[in-house]
């Protein structure tokens, strides 16, 4: 039986794939910093701050873990991108590799992004196109995996790399496009968006979740991207999901400005995720969009039932 | 006046770092973890180990430099480029960056490597020769050095990266090259030696520090290569060294096997040095090595009058 440490256990990938890694019948030890997470068969609750390396000893040993998953990061939305608190969380998760290597860990996995890439975009491939990232994010993420690789190989475990492109779904964060468009035209009011014209690849979470765990078990090594291999206008997706709840009337794409500086396309060459790791998302970007406009649903209408300053 | 922190101070390159910095003006806080470093006007001694971010803490709130040079590493000869060492010194500099950061520091240089240049080697421009390190040394740097100029810039500090070539003079390590074959051929010993075919470049040690110095009285930002600038096969450096000990009949060059996989050429592009720092070295070869024999020769005559044991 594998012992499984997935970090940042609360998180949004994170989270989903709990129930994914205990049905799999894996130990599953999830640590968490602050947020708790359902209680889940199979899966045990840790509380550490991993950017204090006294705390991450200490988990390490109590745990021993076979796997590592490691998707804990620094994601306030908006800020993630060029916060120095990505800097830390370099730091923090080499901490937890050494911590890994030390009690005898075989084989980490850990997450990056589309954002190691390059500023051009395009259709990204793990082994051609250059990693040039342009935001601190994206330049602590792809340090971290060149160290991660070249360490795996030197300290004889096996690693990879699952590089995230653009995911929604259930319990992300309100602040961000599918969530806030969302809950606007469940509420019935309208959602001010960008004209969207740039072309995305859209994976759904449990997706994510689901194609992270089948990485953590194979013996696929470096990085593999995470992502659905159907791009998508940003606008259509929007659309979509408009449409889903049923008040397209609503939506305003190009009531506000597109962001400057954006690709007009940053999509996923899936060839090594197929091909390789043998992975087919489960949910299609209608599937996947109505399950979140239903978890939506479902927490509004319990918000509603709260006190508002709650 | 700026208050200057040096890391790594009692190594090859930092000792040499102090009274140049102290010759410039500045008020120098050189941090050693265990050797001592000798008493100097204008520089005072910080023990620190730099592993555990505490301290880490605790120095740069007493300093709080406004200039940081970071020299510390993992340099045990032989076992560096490949030493699971290498790993926690990533996260051991990006807590220095940090805690800098933190305590208002204004300009941060650290010390990169030509073995964050491709295998291929050749003649190394900052601009143009593409990263593609080989070894975790050269991996785990040059990931530092892009956190390092991101990081820099979103904290709006200024930041540049020293990458260091090949370096010689008093203090080096008995077991590298240079010192090997001095300390043989004053003994009357032979120095077996590799053909030495591969072009290197060389710089005297008191050069490196004094370029060091030079960038970071400067605002010359990002990577600039620490190096002569002038190319010569190792076989040639060796046989000057034994030439002026006056023992090249001792000299046995081809005794041992090349090393494998050693690039035909790695030498530097020194523009970036001359031009935009303005920096020359003070020392030819024959003159650096004429005062590293001398050195190396009076270190032996008191080794000769010590207990053979000690």
């Amino acid at each position: 039986m594998k012992t499984v440490l997935v970090t940042g256990a609360a998180g949004f990938i994170g989270r989903h794939c709990l129930p994914l890694l205990a049905g799999r019948g894996h130990a599953v030890h999830a640590v968490v910093r602050e947020r708790r997470i359902p209680s889940l068969p199979g899966v045990e609750e840790h509380r550490a701050d991993l950017l204090d390396p006294r705390q991450v000893t200490t988990l390490m040993e109590a745990v021993r873990p076979s796997h590592l998953l490691h998707l804990a990061w620094y994601t306030a939305p908006g800020r993630y991108p060029a916060a120095l608190e990505n800097v830390p969380w370099v730091a923090a998760s080499l901490g937890v590799l050494q911590a890994f290597l030390h009690t005898g860990g075989r084989r980490a996995v850990m997450a990056g992004t589309c954002l190691e890439y390059g500023p051009e975009g395009g259709t990204c491939s793990e082994q051609t196109t250059p990693r040039a990232p342009t935001t601190l994010y994206g330049v602590c993420k792809h340090a971290l995996q060149t160290i991660l690789a070249r360490a795996g190989t030197e300290a004889g475990i096996s690693t990879a790399w699952g590089r995230v492109f653009f995911l929604y779904g259930p319990h992300e964060h309100p602040a961000r496009l599918v969530p806030s468009v969302a809950r606007s035209l469940l509420r019935g009011a309208e959602a001010r968006c960008s004209p969207g014209d740039p072309v995305r690849d859209f994976l759904f979470v449990e997706d994510v979740a689901g194609a992270f765990a089948a990485l953590l078990d194979s013996e696929v090594q470096g990085p593999v991207n995470i992502a659905s291999g159907r791009p998508i206008a940003v606008k259509n997706m929007v659309q979509l999901l408009a449409t889903l709840i049923g008040r397209p009337d609503l939506l305003r794409l190009g009531a506000l400005p597109a962001a400057a500086g954006e690709p007009p396309r940053l999509v996923a060459d899936v060839t090594r995720l197929g091909a390789e790791l043998g992975w087919r998302p489960r949910f299609t970007l209608e599937g996947g969009l109505q399950r979140t406009v239903d978890w939506w649903r479902a927490v509004l209408a319990e918000e509603a039932h709260e006190p508002p300053n709650r």
